[in-house]
Parts: C-alpha cells; structure tokens; sequence
C-alpha cells in the first residue's frame, strides 16, 4: 500500500507484440475471448494512432502527473505509458514537453485514463495518445501515486508489461504471458476471416454461411 | 410480439429518397416540420458519410448480431439498414466483413443504435455508417428479435421503408407517405434561403430580414 | 432583470487578444493561473478553428435563437459570439445562413453552449465554431433574452469584451483587464519553455530537470 | 404532420389497466417478451408512486408545457398523461399547480421525459409522477405541439391509449390490444414463479432447478 | 489572480434571506425571471435539507479542501459554504468532521460541486448539503485556492453574501442587492397562484384559465 | 482463458471483515491509502443497505445472469456477491427471486455493476444491494462466464476472497491479505479523529488544528 516505483519489469517478447499491434484491437479482442477491453470512450487523439507495446502503468493522484515524470525514468524504448488516477479526472495531465520527453526515450506511446493538451502537436510528431479527454487543465507534481504495480484503466486490468494493443478501434489488454496464443488465434482467425470474406464478396449470405437459417427456426423465428 | 422477419415491405419512390438525401438531414428536418429527427449522439463514423436510402429496420437483443445477417437476406439493393437493440448497449455489432456483405448486395449503409468497429476499413470501402459509439466489443449470434417491425431509434421512430436521411449534421427519418410532400417543402426552403442568403451576404441584418425589431420591442426587451 | 441588449462594450486591445490567440488555448490558461477554462465537451466543428478575440455575450432562452440575432447587429468587426442558454440544451441555435450573416460583418467566431448545424458549409467557409453538439434541431426566434450581459459558458464566467482564446485543446476567458499581463505571462512561460524542451530532447529526465527526485524521497515513494 | 390535439381515443378495458398496475413493471415486461421497457432514467419521484392506466400522450416543444393544459382537456378519469418533448430537456414542465388541476380531473399520474418541480408537495398529495430530472426550471406556453399522437418516450414507442404500467422498478408500456393476452402472460408468470420461488427458499439451487448444470458443461465452462 | 482568502463580505439582511429560503427554489427562480438556477444534478443528500443564507463562496483545486478549512474561519453565523473546484471531480470534500465543525460555528449548510461523505452522520445531524455526487475518496490540504471571489457553481454565478435558496427542488442564486425585490415578487406570485389554485382546485382548466384556447387556435394548432 | 467455475477460495477471518464493515466505507478508505474505492455511481438500493463481507467473484456476459447461479452454489455463509458484464450493462440481473435463493444460502449481500429490479421486494427482505441502475430489463441464462477470477468492478479490482466494504458513501474493497493492517489502521483513525471532533465541537478551527495557516502563508495566500 505504500507509494513506490517498480524500476523493473518482464517485458514480452517485441515481436510479439509488434504482431499483436499490427492484428490491431478487434482482431485481437475476439481472439483472447473478449476479455481485456477499456471502455470504448478511450478513443486515439488522431485517427491512425497505433500502438502494440508493453506497459510501464502509473497510478497517479488526480490532478498531478508527478509519477509520470518517475514513470518516463524507468522506460525501456518501445514501452508505452499506462496512466490512470485514483479517482475521475479529465485534467491534461500530459503534454508537448512530456511528449517530447518521451521521444527522446524511444517510448512509444501513451494510454491515459485522464486528459492530454497540446494535441495538435503532438499529432504533428506523431506521438500516439488514447485518452479520454482533451483539456488544457494543467496539472501539479505534488502527491505521490505509484509506478508498474496492477491498475484498472478504462474498465481494463493492466499488469506491468502487458501487452497495449490500440488503434482506432479502441484499446485492449494482453497479458504478457498470453502473447504467444493470441498471436496464434489471431493467425487462425485472420484465416478463416479471409475465407469468409471471399464467400460474402461473392455474394453468399452470412445466414448461409454460418448456418444461421436452422438457428432462427429452432429459436421460432418466423419469416413472414 | 413474436420474434419474426418481415420479407416485403413497401419502398419509397428511390427518386424522392435520393433528393432528400441530397438536401440534408438539416433542410429536411425543417422542411418536415421538425419531427423525425435521431438524438445527437447518433454520429458518422467519417464526415463524408451521408444516405438518403429506405429503411430495413432490425431489432436486436444487445450484444447479439444475429438478425443483422437475418436483415441483410431482406434488403434490395439502395436500401439501408437501420439496427437498434432492445435495452442501451455500445458492443461493436457491426464490422468489416459484414460490410463487406452489405457492399455485395448493394445495401447503401447503416444507422445503428450500439457500436461499429473496423472504422478504418469501413471507412477505406466509404460505408456510410452512423453509429453512438466505436467498440471492439464482439456480439453472439444466438437470440431471436425482429426484421421490419417499427422500432425506436436514437429518440426517433422508424417504420420499414421510411427513408432515412442521414450526413455530418446527423441522421432524420423521413415517413415513406411523407416523402414528395417532404421534397416539395425542401425546394420551397431552399428557394427562400438562397434569397435570405443574398441578403445576408450583401450585409443586411437577420433583425431586419426577419422583421425582430419590432419583436423585440413587444417583448419589452429594452436597448441599452 | 429585464431582458436586454447592451450595444456598446469595452473592448480590448486587438494586439493583445491576437497575440493570445496565437499562444493558444494550454499556454493561456497555465499563464493566468489554470483559471477561466471552459469544460472540455466544448470542441470545436474542425481541427483548425482557432480564435483570439473580444466576446459578445448572448443568453438565449434554450431552443430560440432570437438574441443571437440581436447580438450580430451590435458586433464590431473581429468580435466573437459566445451563446449560452438558461437551460441546458443541444438544439442546433446556429447554421450556414447566420455564418454567412458573421462572416458579411466580420465577426470572427463562434462559441456555443449549445448546438451547431451545416457544420459541412461552416467548415468549408472556415468560420471557427466551438460547440457542445451537432445538432439538425431548428430553433424559434421567440423569447427575450440578454445581449451584453455577465454569462456562463461551459464552466467559465464570460464578461461582454473578455477575450476569448479557442483552439483544439479547448476554450479559455481571459478577462480583458488582465490581457497584458496574460500576454507577458505567456510570453515568459514560452521562454522557459523552449528551455527546457530543448532539455527534455536532449534526454534530460523531467525528474531531474524540475528536481522531483528530492520530492518523490520527501513523499515516501520508495524506489523497489 | 400539423399540430394537433386528438380528443378521442380508444381506450383500454381498465380492469386490465388496473391488474397489470398491480402485476408492476418487472413482471409486466416479462410477460410481453421484454418490450416496451422505458430507459432507467426515467425514475419515479416518491418510492411508491404506481400506475396501470390508458396513456394520454403529449408532444411538446422544449420548454414549453402549452400541450400540457390541452391534453388535460381532453383527459378522462383515470388517464395518466405521457408527455416528451422534441429535443432533449431537462426543464420543469409540470409543478404542483398542474397537479392540482389533475387531481380535479381524476387523471392518475404523469410520466415526462423531462423534469418536474414542487416534488414536495406533490409527494405530499402523493400524485405519481415519473420524469428524468427534478428541475425548477419553469416554461412558457407559446409553442404548438400534438396531443394523442404516437410519441417516443425514454426509448419506447407510447399509442394514445396504450396502459402505462410504472412502479419503482421503472415505467413499461403495455399496447392496447395486448392487455388481454399480457395479464394471462403475467398469470401464469407469476403462478410459475411461485413455486420456484417455494424451491428456492427451500435451498434448491437455481442451477439445478433451471437445468443449468447441463447447459454449463455443453457451454465447456470447467469447475475447478 | 493570486490566490487570497477576503475576510470580509457584505451580507444580506437576514429577514429577507429567511424569507427566500422559506418560498423555496421553485417559487424564487420565477420571481426572478428564472435566472440563477444551479444545473438539476445539485442534489439534497437528505429531502428535507433546506437553506435560504449568504453564500461564502469557495474555489479550491479539485481533490484539494484546504480552502474550506480557511473558508470557516471567515463565517459568521448563519452563512452557507458555497465550493466548487477548478475543474470537474466528484470526490468527497467534506464529511462529518468538517460538519461537525460548521455546527459549532453556526454554519447554515453546504453547496459543494464535487462529492460529500459521512452522509449518514450528515443526515443525523440535519445539516443541510447539496452536491453533485456523494464519494469517500478523501481529499489533500495542499493547495492554494480562493475565498469570496466569485465562482460559478452548477452552471450559476455566485458572488459572495448572495443569497443561496435551496430545497428538494434544486438550488438557486439570488443576488444580495436583488433581495428584496425578489421577496416582493415571490409574494405577488403565491398572492396569484393561491387564487389561480383554487380555480384549478375547482375543475377550471388551465386552457381556459390562462387563456390558451385562443392561443391554440392562432398557432394552428387543430381539434380532430 | 476459459470460462470456469473457481470452487473453492481463500476467505478472511470473518472477525475482521465484519470489524471492516462497522467502520464504513469511508474511513476504511481513508485507512487503506485511498485505494480501493468504486466509483460513485455504484449505490445502495435502501439507505441502511451495509455489508462487510468476503466476495465471490462473478464476471458475466451483458445480459446474461447465468454465471450468477453458477456462483451462488459455490457461495458459502456471510459471502458476498460481486458481479460485473464483460460490457457495460444496465440490464436487470437480478430480482427478488435471486434474492430468496441467496437468503437460503445465507448469502450477505450483492454488488452489481448493471441493473437491478424487484427493488421493493429486495428492500422489504433487507436484503443488500449496491447496483449502478434499477432495471426490469430481464435477462438470459446462455452464455458462459467466470466465477470466482479477477474482477474489475466499478473501477475497482476484486480479487476473490476480498473484503467488501458498503454503506450510504459507496463501497470500498479491502485486499484479504491487508484485512489486519487496515483495522488497525481504521482503529487509528478514529481514535485521532475522536480528539478531532471534539476539539472541533469545542469551536476550535480546523485552521488552527491541522496547522494551516502557516501552510496557507508558504503557499501565498494572501489574506484581504
């Protein structure tokens, strides 16, 4: 229960989790059986925001990014930045300086359960923000919080070193030690999605193809 | 208040859908009296987004796609599918493979009451989709609910065949019966608009254009 | 009490309120002590829309536009309009014709407590809006109202000639009174600022540049 | 599409209206296939307000309750008004003056998408009234509207003349022609349920006493 | 723009503050041409809480209470707490203790834009408090903030010594210099609405009383 | 992964949980650090609602209660229900029938994050809920689930086993292995805060109590 910063964490394997970002949230949503979704108003500050990179998480009081300065201290390039804090906040806890900082760092992103500012430029650098919220609320540095222990973020259990899969789609969480079985039940389902797809394109109905007509009329569904 | 699918409904005259939807959700609305109208909250998923297409309207339990399939059997090309759930969910109910079906059939686009996901793609094939939320979320295929019965959606009764008028102002119902009366009321807007527009531009002020003035005065609004 | 439109303000210096402007929304607000911020569901139509510039005051009744209409004929060229309603409502109080009516007396933006309609045309005229809705919902032009006088906004206090600094990170009233020392504020908050980005890109750690080291030991944050 | 005010409608057999009033709402929904559910924020303002009487529907303007005194006219004993607006509103359309013309006129009770105000004393002349806000916030009487149209309210559609069934459990509509068939639905409901309710209380698990041991093992649930 | 406690307010005549708090919320926002209204979220934890008491008003940083503890020392008998914060939270600022407190000062209640704890302890000691949300997370004492400058609360204005009205039906404003014009109108107005109730109490209709049916009839409006 | 059935879990010394529960949400908040708590909108169903009891875990489909039955039958004497949906929900979930099963069993209470009905019922029997919403939407028994993993509820972690804490402020959930340190904690508090009230009672000012008037002077709050 104390604050304190965790300074190391498992990491999976990146290539892992390159995989995963590029499968992107739906894709890997349905394969780790739905589980592990934020809400769906965490939503990218601009449309072709991607991530797939481990999480270093911080817990922060709302209102005050302080952790979020010890957090970028204990970030390995291509970690993203899991932020939430300890009750509802939309204040811009995150901005161009701390986007700046966190280039010079190779880290990769952000995910924040809370509000960011100076959106235009951090667009403009192509830094990647999930967020709830755009504010120009600034923030103080003054309480203490914590730094890669387990947080709920947007309805989402977040472990250090899970992996963040985000796009326009939304956000979702992989455990670390799941990585490899979703990147395979992602392959299996992208597969069995593009035969499926050829069959619609050709015109074959989705009732047909996955057997739906014996289902309505086994539920009493009458066609009149 | 048996579950069951309608398989014939009465369509509007396809000209008069495709003038309204050239109109505008806005001249529309008014043009109808300001009836008609989904609350704001339903929105495109692009800006460029935009119908003017016959309703099939679908009824589902939340969280379960299974009538959608069952809908898309029962539109002709130029329709669109209008989808609402029978309690308030935001699960991503419709994707990229079924629009992929919907392009194969010639189905013009969606309004749906819950969420959309694969905005990218369906964005990339131009699908028209107006939605109240993106999610991942995935649904069942496995209770039973209702094709072209009339439902609510977004605050806004829909009967089967009533052309849906839909753009980056948000998403109107026309009343198939109403369609060339409702036509008919957005030329003779439009006409008076484009003169009021003349006004305007050249400076003349809405206080005199529309004779306020003397409006004001009788409501004892005083200038100070 | 009664209802009424006040035809002359105190305006600001229009060096300052474009100076402002351009320093936008976040560097403002942090410049004159985190106060006057509107809350963040006010957003503007397009990504680009920017003010800095004297408000006109409006308070209409909710669902009747009559006193924006007022209000236009009692604007200087460079004003903006900011609107709110004695109720809380989303109703689209402003479309394509007024923004025609603006812009014929160069008035140089909107902000609305409220809804906006024709948002395609408003953004193709480039015509700055910050709303809390997009709304078809016409209005009346029925009900007395207030021109000029001391209103709320989304949070913040709007008096008729404080300038009102809009961008993508939101909306802040800085009363007029205090524009030149915002100004200064601002331009030495940009000062520091360049400062300690260059830092931050050189891979200086904001724990060490603010010395949030000594802090986070003072605070019992233990590093593990 | 005119304003209009529709004096006669049918209305239904009100021994029925009276029984699906003392069935409540969960129950009442049940038996009709869970349709016609009001959204949960439409709230009763004491906790033992209760209806099952015909609907008298009213459509108005936002903020304005002029529709109001006329359905009042046109109401008989034992009518509960159902009253919506055109756009969202929160405003107080109805207050202890209504009340007490309606306590006058025999009419039941008040379900309004809107707010209400002197919650006070019509709690205190125990007049049921279920409504989305509580809200001083008064109207005018200026604007047209409809009487004994078909509405939307809180997500469902109301006929004129349809039963209005609300309790704490929140507000279902029964249509018409339905009522027969929903109190036998309910009948038997209810004879069923009591003697699950008998098994249960004798410490019968649900999952035995609904087969659901079965239905978990096919669904490939593990207990571990 | 500094932060600053003023240690001395004018206050109301008491009488007439009295006096408001006993015609209650509904009756005062109309007396005043239905401004000041706070927003219908500012709820009573218990039915019964009622004030009609000078506002102390107090802004304090969200999740921060040190400025109420400074507020207190500059009561006098009989005032009320009016607090927001600079930007939105929920979290309980105030419980037992801090009542406690306000009772041995002879504090009146609490107006609190942000949440509130201890409520059953509150209700015990029948010290009125209006909030937005009731929250145990708990709040610092480290950052600065403002007594007795003007604040907005609830979407209202408040300067300080104005009058705070509030009971179940809401919270409304009045400005000291307004009170007692307010007083009068509020009298004029149950002067006219106990002849207005009587005829309602005898069957009159509103649409005849106030003269509607002509008004119908020149709006449009048809019998059918 | 997959959906299963946990039997058997760790409980607390029942001693402590109860101990946990007449402290109250709010001060074992407080002892805990401030972490732990659910959002505010998680309410009891009736005021005197309290629970103070080690938690089974229930992670459901949106509209499916069948893991709750699942759940019940692995409950033991003085558990405490926890349910959340995979998605966000309002639905009903859980009635009066539930309720009596859960007497049976001796079951202490339930926290729900989705929608409750029968609330009158559930009151009568004093049987505690603390639910986001009271609904009749009625629910299926189809889809599989988790009983006893992991939870977030209300942004809230839950681990099996842990010590729900629930009252009029909210609920607050104590990790099972920090069931004694938090007692001790809570017995700190209110043995400091004893002194405090009555120092309080006694008129001193929490100013001068808590020393903050040197605090206010370092922070540069002037008094005027």
């Amino acid at each position: 229960m104390k604050p304190r910063i965790v300074q190391n964490i498992e990491r999976p394997d990146p290539v892992l989790a390159k995989k995963l970002g590029e499968f992107g949230t739906a894709t890997v949503h349905e394969a780790q059986g739905r589980t592990g979704l934020m809400l769906p108003y965490m939503r990218p500050i601009y449309p072709a925001a991607r991530v797939g990179n481990p999480a270093v998480t911080v817990l922060c009081h709302p209102g005050d990014n302080l952790m979020i300065h010890a957090a970028i201290s204990v970030c390995r390039p291509g970690d993203v930045l899991v932020v939430t804090t300890l009750a509802d906040s939309t204040d811009g806890m995150f901005g161009e300086l701390l986007g700046t900082s966190c280039h010079a760092h190779g880290i990769a992103g952000l995910v924040i359960h809370a509000g960011v500012r100076d959106v235009a430029d951090l667009t403009t650098m192509q830094f990647p923000v999930f967020s709830r919220a755009i504010s120009s609320m600034g923030t103080v540095k003054e309480t203490p919080g914590y730094v890669n222990v387990d947080i709920v973020c947007a309805g989402a259990i977040v472990h250090p070193g899970d992996i963040i899969v985000g796009d326009v789609d939304g956000v979702v969480v992989v455990p670390r030690q799941n990585a490899e079985a979703v990147v395979r039940a992602c392959e299996a389902r992208l597969a069995k999605e593009a035969k499926n797809r050829e069959r619609l394109r050709a015109g074959e109905l989705g009732l047909d193809m996955y057997g739906l007509r014996e289902k309505l009329k086994n539920l009493g569904v009458e066609w009149v």
